[in-house]
């Protein structure tokens, strides 16, 4: 077993009889979807989960979990996903997958939201080792553009796919930006509030916990 | 001439040769772009327009204003338009109209932003007497509805049309709500923060000033 996937089942203590679970999207979340299965099949758990993603329906739905919509549900009792990085406060980078809005909407509508990583996910400050993503409708991406560089960030550039620009699950572009002066308090106010910026990769005082692991250790870390 | 066609023409000492002008959008707002329209031709200023909205934009095309999108410009030098409601210290609530995301982001990338009202709109507090509207991603409604309850707002409930909900420019739905025991600050932060939310009526900290028409007399309001 290997890093990911030790976090991945050590995650499944979380879970209880006739929850709602919540699914991230990447690597490390989808050995918890297939461990999440396997458990609830065994125990007969009653779980439901909605997911983050197409791809974690997908991914859900062939392992054996009974999906939800969002649309059906008011909140949920465990969102457990992956990061990009992790800073010692909790505030998580998110975001490379383009499905920024539902993940960070099942986060934040989440009882209670563990991420889970290997250690190599750990930073001093978000930043550090990504860009940071941001969610822009396509009309406003050069007005956005121009907002964000006079307030101080970096150079702006839209994320690329083979044939053109990458497109989010929301039909949007991502803007990639390097890290400005700026406090992550900062900028999460400042991203937050630019019109035409439909979600962000910063996920700022929206975790609970963290499962991290190392060498075949698994260390947990918990908002006070 | 009315008290809105007055507010409408006095803006146009705003207006300069060369100009990259935002238009608003409502009843207010028309009657700029028919004033601006005339003495762009009249005068020769060589004014080029940018529309909030695709109703703005008509409006614009068929009074003679040359039209350029969004996607060409990097700043307006002057965004006019109208509001629903103006606070004392220019903070506005907009966004009756569905084309939230557009005009924000019109009035935060202008040099200068006033908008224009007859007294009728002005209030003691933002929502005094309107429901605040949030521009709410279909699949995200519930969710938001939920986060947004918690957090201390009245009753909750989505803009609808004859035969369903109304849908916004960019296809979302619209949460209107009645306004909680926040400051508008706070308020603005956490619309702002929430996921799901593409945009808020809520213009706080953006306009930097404000032309107040009654019974025939136009006085100004200018941000410090």
């Amino acid at each position: 077993m290997n890093d990911k996937e030790l976090v991945a089942h050590q995650a499944l203590q979380y879970v209880s009889e006739n929850m709602i679970v919540g699914l991230g999207t990447g690597s490390t979340a989808n050995y918890f979807i297939d461990a999440l299965a396997k458990r609830n099949k065994e125990e007969n758990l009653k779980i439901r989960a909605v997911s983050s993603s197409v791809v974690s329906m997908i991914k859900a739905k062939e392992a054996g979990l009974p999906i939800i919509a969002m649309e059906q549900i008011k909140e949920i009792d465990l969102y457990i996903d992956g990061a990009d990085e992790i800073a010692p406060d909790l505030t998580l980078l998110k975001g490379r997958g383009y499905d920024l809005v539902r993940e960070k909407l099942l986060a934040r509508s989440a009882k209670k939201f563990i991420v889970i990583a290997d250690e190599s996910k750990l930073v001093k400050k978000i930043g550090d080792n990504f860009p940071i993503p941001s969610e822009v409708q396509p009309f406003a991406w050069e007005l956005v553009k121009n907002i964000l560089i006079k307030k101080g960030t970096g150079d702006i550039r839209i994320n690329a796919a083979k044939d053109g620009y990458a497109i989010t699950s929301c039909g949007n572009f991502v803007l990639d930006f390097n890290y400005p002066e700026k406090s992550t308090e900062e900028l999460n106010a400042l991203l937050s509030q630019t019109p035409g910026i439909v979600e962000h990769g910063i996920f700022y005082n929206i975790a609970h916990g963290a499962l991290i692991s190392s060498n075949g250790k698994v260390r947990e870390i918990w908002k006070n």
